[in-house]
């Protein structure tokens, strides 16, 4: 998508040979470009949130694979940059795909051709990620089109967290049928959750959507409900970090409450997200593991004071601490459906074996 | 309650004739008194949420309108300080109340007489809020008794907002029955909701859980539903700015949003709130006027920087707007039980009529 004019994505291979990613912690207040020189560059950039959203955690990771492999191109190399690459981030599914995808081709050809090829598959990780977000977007906006229909006036999509194309390599997956729908000319606006306490809605979701020009309002993490009882929010749109095998929806913190408010009040309730976030290994969403990320996250709040620069300040009184898990699980039975690159279905094993009938040998 | 080994009130009438009121809105980094010295002082007070909770704000309104009165005892300035009041915060009932019982008292008498018996009615609203206040803390605590028996280790209370001692005169209405079963030798845990847009979960109700001795623990708004998924709250106790005739809770934003997760969970919802907050007149919850406020509430954070000052930060991008509603409507539905004054019951006509048998006759 385009910032100030020009497109970018949020992942590229720099003419140096490092890995560009766009400094995703420095927004929305300054947008800047960070170089990976190594592996632990890469491992660095994921575990602080240089770079965040599940698919593009899993093209960052392929990449700083891939920039291990130019310096040592062994088995043991590979196994000790994968294992340093998965422990960055617990929650999301994309990271241990990505590094399963490399480590397979990677270790099916001889060290000499590795380097090469590690570049190519990651490049290949990203451009299928593109794709994949932009079927998601063609499907995504037909559930939007068919509200447009139904109330003939201007359609408020709520999302929470950032599940735009910062989140991704291009596109994005819950804001990429927000995207399709705005450009072709549908009256949009879209209620963004801050979503406390890393304020991704209030940052990059609010930014992506101000540079791409569609209107949107930032509330706190605590209205939805309330509008979604005034009959002001027409569908929930956000993304996932893992889907269950039996479509059970983990992602940013405080999805399950707009899940509870949008089944309450009979407001669709949508989640976008490629085929490669789904765990078919876990059926019981109590063994999805929670990330706990540092206490600070709540204690703290960053951002800018009237100067100009970027500040943190402390919002709890001195002795009191916190608690901060970053994910929560929404029940498959509170999600209306399923938007994935291979189309719209049920929140269900049956809606995803109809979506991945090639899983149906597995399961 | 105590802050630093001393009791205090949340207001009182100062040696100088003047209305001492604790600056709130410097909490949790600086604990200072104001000093209100007429109607406008105590308007502003108000407005500016230097005082906020809805037994609090009746209690200033009391205490402001006697002010006014000291100036001019006639019964166009009453009317005119009361409008005044009246029109700072449109969604506590307990302003309205405080203002209405204050002039059926003063305009009974002669105009002479009005300046002391205003003072004396004042410290009567508060006096009352004390015992009301306790009272709830009475009946509230065997309900945590109850959940103490039957779980047999820690009980872990969420609370949203801050409906402490703070919001009250002294002891609060849903931290009451804490403060009592805290002072009983309960073990007792805290989940403390942050409460975007103000914080005043973060700032207040940790800083005087923090100054009393209740352990505690603040999260991001957002996390309390995966806490009830996994078992980590035993009950929501909450408080509220307006009851309908019906049971329905109008409480701080995000309160609706709690109340689905406990309902989905299992988990006893319990409102607690002293008489006054009940407004008679609705039935309907759709007809609570629900206050918005500033954006900048919603953009903009207030806390403390390194260095020790108060610094205010914004945290979305310029450009991008936002929609600061300042309350929202738990149905009765979601209620397990009201605690008040009174006693416990349930959120319904019937079970207000039950605590309340003077209004079956207005009803």
């Amino acid at each position: 998508m385009k910032v100030s004019g020009r497109h970018y994505r949020t992942i590229w291979l720099g003419p140096g040979g490092s890995v560009c990613v766009i400094d995703q912690s420095r927004l929305p207040f300054e947008f800047s470009v960070a170089e990976l020189a190594s592996v632990e560059d890469a491992a660095r950039a994921i575990r602080t949130m240089v770079v965040r959203g599940a698919p593009l955690i899993g093209a960052t990771a392929a990449y700083g694979l891939a920039l291990a492999v130019r310096v040592d191109p062994s088995d043991a190399a590979i196994g000790a940059a994968a294992a340093e690459l998965l422990a960055t981030r617990p929650t999301a599914v994309n990271l241990a795909w990505a590094l399963g995808r490399m480590r397979r081709r990677l270790e099916a050809v001889p060290p000499a051709q590795r380097a090469a090829l590690a570049l190519q598959e990651a490049a290949a990780i990203c451009d299928e990620d593109v794709e994949q977000c932009h079927a998601i977007g063609r499907h995504g906006m037909r559930l939007i089109e068919d509200i447009a229909r139904r109330v003939r006036r201007r359609v408020n999509v709520l999302t929470h967290c950032n599940a735009g194309w910062l989140a991704c390599v291009d596109w994005g997956t819950a804001l990429s049928p927000i995207y399709l729908a705005h450009d072709a000319g549908m009256d949009l606006h879209v209620w963004v959750d801050e979503t406390r306490p890393r304020n991704q809605g209030a940052s990059l979701t609010a930014f992506e959507l101000g540079a791409h020009g569609v209107p949107h309002t930032v509330i706190a993490d605590n209205l939805g409900g309330q509008l979604m009882r005034d009959g002001r929010v027409d569908a929930v749109l956000v993304g996932s970090d893992r889907v269950t095998a039996v479509g059970d929806v983990c992602n940013k913190v405080g999805t399950y409450l707009k899940a509870l408010a949008a089944a309450d009040n009979g407001v669709p309730f949508y989640v976008a997200f490629p085929g490669t976030t789904i765990d078919w290994s876990i059926d019981d969403s109590a063994d999805v593991p929670i990330e706990e990320r540092s206490p600070i996250e709540v204690t703290h709040v960053t951002g800018r004071v009237s100067n100009g620069a970027v500040a943190t300040i402390q919002i709890v009184p001195n002795g009191s601490t916190a608690l901060n898990l970053a994910f929560d699980v929404t029940p498959a039975r509170l999600v209306t459906a399923l938007v994935t690159e291979r189309g719209t279905g049920a929140a269900s094993r049956d809606g995803l074996l109809g979506l991945y009938p090639e899983r149906r040998a597995c399961s």
